[in-house]
């Protein structure tokens, strides 16, 4: 790893141009459901709007590491660790983005390398930026090359309180979760479908993207205290700390603090934390949570 | 309705164009699995493969009876009553396609006109005939307009066998299947997703797609007697006889016949019959059915 080339290598912007079947084929990859999130599935709902989360795609498609000067990228030993995203204007219902993507950081962490990659996306119809994201890349075995052990480039994750959780959701996933994930959220990582992949990965299993379960839990937090309406939404940091197999269930534990949700996620069938020491910070949080049918939600 | 103007009616031809993401999507929308339908969900699969019935989706975007000098279209009182498809070239893996819709008939069925619209597909890039299609649209109230009561163009249903069936295939759909759907075979029809809309065209709530049924039904049949291989796949006929809710579980039962398979599909929750009297055609059914796990099969 070659911390002082791979910041300052500056890659051409990436340009990602979506329709709103693409924002919807997000939304159902992300388990949104059409009893209960009609906004975010049906282009003519009232109030149709895009889940802040699939700003991920747009980040995604413009953090090139594979070619990064100063990287020694490979794809077998890497796994996405940690994900901010921060959203200033909601996302249209279609748009042409223009992303900017910097390595800002490498971190030594002994074991492994941590990358972090900043994109910041525009939207090139009115010139506002739409957000900025940071993606922290571990790859294991690439650490002790004599870095700093820590970042201020990093964003933080924080505690999860000692009290028992203010609400929590509960959703199971499909089998084909992560077949359907990778048309939406444009990760076509065969990890996450191909078994023997996965078995060269170190998995038994293929496994669900960790942007994918970061889409679950967009929706619990923003559906439990944001009235499930994106333009609440202001964001968000998540820890992905355990990988999910598609069709296990998924326990969203929240606790209010202000207008910030912190949270954490689980596998019901395992006990698992997969999600941890994450937060949600909205515009305005609801007093109360809302519960919501279809989630299985309960306090 | 006027049958000798729709008749005569020439559309300009059509144009399809679709990427490999469109047809996996697709195989998602009609319930591929990730574990055993690898070769429809995974572009890099040793042996990807497009679904024979994804046809139906340049078909129906070929189709636009709403506006066809002669008909008097009313989207909520048609239904869409039966489906034939006969593919003579496997779908390229993505493909530009170009169709000719025509009205063949018009039958005064008394109580509803049916409309025969014959769609012929052509790959653009070799010229080739990929596939003929048969629409049957019933449209309530329509009939009584004094034409003939039978067509020599309709394709014709079969008798289901007295027998018991030969094997029995089942599947559960999600709740959100129809949700799905719309993204993948290109049919908006509120009626699938808006509870309202729904409502107005006299359902308790959405409906699945019958060509969404008719998906499912497609893979049930070549799973079970075409080794899953949609290079097996000759024709095949569907009536829709009654809606499915999306959730519910379709049972699909088979008959083999030489190398036509007769079947029906039921709701296993009421017991009643979605799809009836329908058979597909192979270029070689299996001596005996093949059993899927992932689809629970049982004989």
């Amino acid at each position: 790893m070659d911390k002082k080339t791979a910041c300052a290598h500056i890659p051409p912007d990436t340009h990602f141009s979506y329709t709103t079947r693409d924002a919807i084929i997000y939304a159902l990859g992300v388990g949104a459901r059409v009893k209960e999130d009609l906004r975010y599935i049906y282009e003519n709902s009232d109030n149709f709007q895009v889940l802040p989360s699939y700003v991920v795609a747009p980040g995604f498609a413009s953090m090139s590491l594979m070619d990064w000067p100063g990287i020694d990228f490979d794809l077998q030993r890497i796994l996405h660790g940690e994900q901010y995203i921060e959203v200033y204007n909601p996302l249209p219902e279609e748009g042409n983005l223009r992303s900017e993507a910097r390595v800002v950081d490498i971190v030594d962490k002994g074991s492994f390398a941590l990358i972090l990659c900043d994109v910041t996306t525009y939207d090139e119809a009115t010139g506002k930026k739409i957000s900025t994201q940071q993606f922290s890349t571990f790859q294991s075995g690439s650490g002790n090359f004599g870095g700093e052990r820590t970042s201020v480039h990093e964003k933080k994750t924080v505690p999860i309180p000692t009290r028992a959780p203010d609400a929590v959701v509960e959703q199971k996933t499909s089998v084909d979760q992560a077949g359907l994930y990778r048309m939406a959220g444009g990760d076509l990582n065969p990890l996450h479908v191909d078994p023997n992949f996965a078995k060269m990965s170190g998995f038994k299993t293929p496994i669900l993207h960790g942007l994918g379960t970061f889409g679950f839990a967009t929706r619990h937090v923003l559906a439990t205290w944001g009235g499930n309406d994106a333009s609440k939404f202001k964001a968000m940091k998540v820890r992905f700390s355990s990988p999910v197999i598609p069709g296990q269930t998924l326990v969203t534990e929240t606790w209010k603090d202000g207008n910030r949700i912190i949270f954490q996620t689980k596998v019901k069938e395992t006990g698992k934390t997969v999600i941890s020491n994450s937060y949600m910070d909205l515009h305005e949080a609801s007093a109360k949570p809302t519960i919501q049918d279809g989630l299985d939600s309960k306090l």
